[in-house]
């Protein structure tokens, strides 16, 4: 049996999970929870879905997604499901008492956590994975469902375009658009819904951008999102726009999460592989998205990061 | 028979064909005529394709691209074949003899010109036909060919983005994929070849930024233009990305051409038809997407757009 066929014969051997995705939470994550979740409530079943920070507003479009809980119920005897992350701490739910631990992941980083994982850093998206369990469960996709499932793997795929855009990527979203996926309505609700003190925050981040040797740094202090009465869920996907330069072949969004420390988020063309940068430095990710966290000012931060590519 | 049966028998049946795409060429028209022309030619025949204006640079990364020719040879005895218009005035052909003339589109008939008409107005892009076309052909998609097809498919829907992204366009590019085509080297080509002074001077007029009853208003003055080390030409697109505000319903870029004179640029989200507004300050466009040169300062012109919309 394949991992997926023993978690699709645990999920219905069993009654009550308990779902969670990585905090911070993007759309990959929050399309395979919800989607899950509705999978496993249409086999008669309960599906508690976790998620220690709020889900950002520009997530509110997907059908559904009001399931997340930050309250935690008693979970000895649940069955925890663990999305798009594979060790407890990722989704703010160590030290938990769980009947049994099932990780349904793509990262590279791994731990040995969970007593069935399906771990496939090759995917392009957990709702990829998550559509197939689905069918592997003979659960019919609704269109509740086929919304999340669409939106995870859109986004993990930056709308088709990143190189993990396959032709089971564009199958997965023939089908899902069958199910009853609007791509429009999707990419209008994601890309057209930034508020004003968001786009302000853009602004005011761009033009903090230094490109030093293909690498471009951007700036979010504490300070510009007061100013700009944004919050840290605001700057999702700010990393990426740097990208649009033809000679950057990594960009990096330092965000102040205190005075001393900073949230970086990395993202690469190509073949550079910014996981294993993000790894040096105690974070993880994928090869053209990762991410760690920094105590430092912002000017150490910077040439700390700039001297990991020098050796690259 | 089918018109695109009658279209491949045609093909089939003589040998020496005249292609021709609108003029100011976009994604589908370039991929299309170019990609056909490789199926043409691996027949065995002899394909010519046209292009009175030159393929924009950001073109250039899609193979064969270099095919488009700007002289006019004999015509006398050719195949016109026209695509992504339907009319030879769209093409610059307008006057010149053909033995016999296709059309392949998916715009809205506007002239019955054509021995052989197949014109879709419900197709997503005439890419997506000319690919269905050469498998009726039983020509073998080379690598070549689906670069050109998945460009033209990609661009007309916003890279999957629009509305007219059905799952047959998810099928499609599927098999493009599979046939060799590089959905990350394309996009990137497209949307990441951004120079550095270009990106600062987006920087500086997202900067600008000012919206008013769901319009946003955003300039891009001369000195802003010199301090970047950037041209005019370097605008292009900024006024769509004020559209990612959500309250935002019309974007609006003021390019100061001198110091009295601005070009103003709109777009506008859904059903709001900015044409309409260009028309009366003596401009003109489409429904989302116009323009206009107004000799006035920066805050009347702002004025008087704004009074434009009072009325909407």
């Amino acid at each position: 049996m394949t991992a997926k066929e023993k978690i699709a014969s645990h999920i219905r051997e069993n009654d009550r999970f308990f779902l969670a995705a990585h905090v911070n939470p993007d759309g990959d994550a929050i399309g395979s929870a919800v989607a899950l979740s509705l999978a496993i409530e249409a086999m008669g079943k309960e599906a508690y879905v976790f998620g220690k920070d709020p889900v950002p507003d520009f997530y509110g479009f997907l059908p559904r997604v009001e399931i997340f809980n930050s309250s935690l119920p008693a979970t000895a005897g649940m069955c925890l499901i663990l999305l798009d992350c594979n060790a407890p701490e990722r989704a703010s739910v160590e030290g938990l008492p769980f009947g049994f631990s099932i990780v349904i992941d793509h990262h590279e980083t791994e731990s040995g956590f969970g007593d069935l994982r399906w771990v496939e850093p090759g995917s392009p998206a957990v709702g990829l994975m998550v559509f197939e369990l689905i069918k592997e469960l003979g659960v019919a996709v609704t269109k509740d469902m086929a919304m999340n499932l669409y939106t995870a793997i859109a986004l993990d795929t930056g709308t088709f375009r990143y190189g993990n855009t396959t032709p089971v990527v564009f199958r997965a979203a023939a089908e899902l658009v069958e199910a009853g996926a609007e791509p429009y309505l999707i990419a209008e609700s994601y890309y057209e819904t930034w508020s004003e003190p968001r786009f302000r925050l853009f602004s005011r981040a761009l033009e903090s951008l230094e490109v030093k040797n293909g690498v471009a740094l951007i700036v979010v202090t504490g300070e510009m999102l007061e100013e700009a009465g944004a919050s840290p869920a605001d700057t999702e996907n700010f990393s990426n726009f740097p990208r649009m330069i033809k000679e950057v072949k990594v960009s990096a969004l330092f965000r102040q999460t205190d005075g001393e420390s900073f949230k970086v988020s990395l993202r690469s063309k190509g073949e550079l592989n910014v996981a294993r940068i993000a790894e040096a430095f105690g974070g993880g990710g994928h090869r053209n998205a990762a991410g760690y966290t920094i105590k430092a000012d912002i000017k150490t931060a910077k040439e700390r990061l700039l001297k990991a590519f020098d050796g690259m």
